[in-house]
């Protein structure tokens, strides 16, 4: 099958083409860049060479424009485009083309929920209720069937799969407090001053804390909908010098006491046959340990009426392109975890 | 006057010698260590290479036993010694020279608290209740006539310094939840695998969640001491990779709605005239600016009945050899800010 | 076929299970470990979870001892053992199973070069001129019919792929001058002070300068038999704060004038059909462009009568457990670069 | 004394500012900016809130425009600013008041040389003659009369350092070939994709190699001076993912045989009475040992008719703004290392 990258050029796209490199169903990666079509792709991104030559028997791959990706009739487009520029640049396959969006254009269901959180309408605000959240171990049913998939945040899919399990089975009351790190390719290929290496090495800081920042109404959403009432949540993201890496701690209220083994099986029954999602119980999950991995490692500790989540992922891979890979498979009837790697780094 | 340092090849030991090595009071500064007594300091911490020399008028100290130390009658004692070891190493100075303990051999006043937290009795238990609890900014009182200063751990210092401001004014109720991220220093020279450059690099974790850690039940008695009553608080530590810094957060419910105004006039009285202290209001604080700093810095942001605290400092300055010094330094009535910096790094 | 790896907890050795867990012609991963045999995998390396699984049809593999690995007849033996160790540990399956060693004990053919460079003489001089010395791209042929092939150094890689072909052709006079940066993992999991996350953040340092590392002459030997006289190499290694990556410099006297296409043809020559070496002529390679991956980056600049050649590999891969999958793979007659990535990071 | 710095924003501004602030001489800092005039000096750089307090009895310095601080006569001028940029903005000071220049401007003797460096025409050619190199341990004479200072670069003065004496003595002949390994900081707070944090952490590249890079000419002309002959020198440098620090290795081949009694006693002649330049002989330098320092540390390894020279300094401090200092400190009779870290970091 062929399958187009739109944004090729940023961090996700990256990862996108090399996870689809070694894919065995992609017979064909047509790469595409608005800002640097015609350029060939090793010499945007040096750590390519020779690696295209395996999937197509050449190499020298050029970056596309849209409308050459348009005329060549892709079978699934993955969009690794700025919030709000997605909704617009893949409207020519909407409809046509299986779509898995990476960016926040179709995540927030409630149009006012997403002009509050993003400053402006939603560009396609017809397609919000048709886009299926590409939760991948929540979703999987729809995702099956979906046009347009819109691949959730990597704060969100850090957060909730810890949190939904004890969600749904009704043990979770009162406010949520979470923290979550994040290594700094979390803001993309963004060229600003705070993420230059001078900045960002040897330093740390939260940011947007409490319900200011935008996956905070994400998380709410998906919460919400699966405890049928309204969950409260403080959300802190960290920045940390890490590259790739996010980890979140959630300190949750137990309507009830639980004991260890309540919570292992509540966490079986939803990740048993789940191959992203590995439980670690008592060890503690370090952010290392799911590195280039599609895996979400998740741990607790329970202490008097509270239960405290830890989670980890890699927010370039379960928290965005591997998630992505992982969707489409998921939709084109692949194994889940074809192209992905589950192991992390030593 | 004299300085004697006990156990100067560890991370806060080559931080004293530091910061002692400018201060204008100290004239002589007694390097001791049990382990490499007789080696060139400049040996064991080649960063130090013509430091000496600008104190005493001859390079090449050596490292002196604690009998040396002893014999040369220091005006003061740091021990930067490893918990359980201070105790016993420091018996010859006790009610002869003031002594300052970085350790955490006196920090608890209850011995059954102590023996809890730290596994063993402690060594002296005669001398927990005359120990003065070394928070510079709010014992200074008491320090002014310690004859032995049990130093804050950092992960208290950064977690009680915004605090307990709150909590005096009663504003404070319910368990507060603290997340707080470490520099690898915290550990000390620790020669284990768990802290080689290739396993902390890209990588982070939490450890010891809830109330696990030992510096929970040393933050629980300040600020019972303060509240009068007894809160609760929850404290998760992280391991970032970062050398030197620390960054906490807390979420604190309130007990009436508060404004940023009166929070700020809070922490105006309670620092306005503290050196140490950096009120940073509605922007976020950096362990960058802090960092080589003794500085604390403290910024906050309130959503509805809850307050999120944010706080940062250097764990081996603020956090450890620094505020000892301002201990010293208050102890001895020199300027409080003597011989420390108060700016953080670029 | 069944792959057994001798020393499964060290660095090379979990690159090596993560390599062969994901190669096609491999059914069964061996995996040993003297020093914790019995333990399972996955609590050795966290980073595994889930990975086995793919492989054996089960998870939780237990990592075996050097018997229990003999007794289970593998095809072949990948030995990650320490220098000096390998050759005894390796001792029942040497003429039985061909055994790839990434240790040093079968580099050197000259015995008494060995000892000189070791500090002992060689357990089995025996068969120091039978092992195959496994640059993969230079000794194929040998490869292919090895029983023992001795695994190169990781410096010795790098410095050798640039500047073989130049010797070869005749162009090198006098003395090479090479400079190599190194990621801490080239010291293994070696758990010393020097090692640790404090002291090599932020740090750089030569070590081991001119001729006293141990692969100077390791790197001696290989260019004396290519040129088929004796060329002189002063060889200084440097220590920076990466955890995986290696970048060589070397500065070669001419010994007449060479033209950037002359150079290009001669490269071309050597590596147009070889996958695992790229070269990038003007463009300068840089370590992030190979990290993970099995590629040695070539590129050069000509400045008067001398070239300056500039090479990059990551250390663990094309340095050590890559390159002895690769020799696997030439020696087993498998496409060469299966289980291997070539390409590097975003 | 009151001293003016132009270009406060950049790394180099910022640093001179955290040691003016301390330097017991100077009573008032005047911080410039052009681009950021108005804004309170703690906004744009926050490690500093509290510092200048100590300086001025009040908090809140603001940025000044070059008017102003022309207007308010500065003892001292340090230019912080761009290459090209600082010839024009010092212009009213020229004469005037005694500026160090931290520039390139004023480096280079020859315009034509200027010129094929720097791509322009020098501004003022005609101060070319007259600045003074500001080499401080080279330099003392001149710049004790100095109107106008051209501070080193960073690569200039780690490269010459180690090599004068021994140039000076005559030993040095052929071609040197040197490597340097450079901190990010030595970019500047140059917002460009390449020193993205996700671009420079775990990556590391040689540039500009050979005699491209724009501080050859610089080294060469130096050398020139000193060695009343022409030396050829290759310098190649290799940015790695440290914030600060610059390691430099020389090899340079000897007219006849040394000793390292030898080596020794010459670095002593040249040396001995220097506080900033700290010889380890044998022992090999560190940059860590530096970082924050205005030391420059230099060791050797001699091996047959060639030495390694190991040099070290922190690129922004020795190699910058701590020179500076050293400079004016020089150049107005105050002790050489008034305001100057000689310790290194832990």
């Amino acid at each position: 099958m062929k399958a187009a990258i739109l944004g090729t050029t940023g961090y996700t796209g990256m990862i996108l083409v090399r996870l689809l490199a070694r894919h065995r169903e992609v017979t064909e990666i047509l790469p595409g860049s608005s800002s640097q079509a015609g350029s060939l792709l090793q010499d945007v991104d040096p750590g390519l060479s020779r690696c295209i030559l395996s999937k197509t028997g050449k190499r020298g791959a050029r970056l596309l424009t849209t409308e050459e990706i348009s005329a060549a009739s892709p079978d699934v487009v993955f969009a690794a485009l700025p919030h709000l520029a997605s909704a617009e640049v893949c409207a020519p396959f909407f409809g046509k083309t299986p779509v898995i969006d990476l960016s926040a254009d179709f995540r927030l269901k409630d149009p006012a929920v997403f002009e509050k959180t993003y400053g402006e309408k939603p560009k396609r605000p017809d397609l919000l209720e048709k886009a299926v959240y590409g939760l991948a171990e929540w979703n999987t049913e729809e995702i099956k069937k979906a046009g347009l998939i819109a691949n959730p945040g990597c704060y969100p899919t850090a957060t909730l799969l810890p949190l939904l399990p004890l969600v749904r089975a009704g043990l979770v009351t009162g406010t949520i407090i979470t923290n979550a790190l994040s290594g700094v390719s979390g803001a993309g290929r963004n060229v600003k001053a705070m993420y230059l290496f001078c900045e960002r090495s040897e330093n740390t800081c939260a940011y947007a804390p409490g319900k200011k920042h935008r996956h905070q109404p994400e998380i709410k959403q998906a919460l919400d909908k699966v405890s049928g009432s309204s969950l409260d949540i403080f959300f802190t993201p960290h920045l940390v010098p890490l590259k790739q890496g996010m980890e979140v701690t959630s300190v949750a209220q137990l309507g009830r006491p639980v004991t260890n083994e309540e919570v292992a099986a509540i966490y079986k029954e939803a990740y048993a046959d789940k191959p992203c999602v590995e439980i670690t119980a008592q060890r503690i999950p370090e952010t290392l340990h799911v590195r280039g991995s599609n895996r979400c490692d998740i741990g607790w500790h329970i202490e008097g009426d509270r239960i405290i989540l830890l989670s980890v992922i890699d927010n370039l891979v379960k928290g965005a392109s591997g998630q992505a890979v992982q969707n489409m498979n998921i939709r084109f009837g692949f194994e889940e975890t074809e192209g992905l790697d589950l192991h992390g780094e030593i």
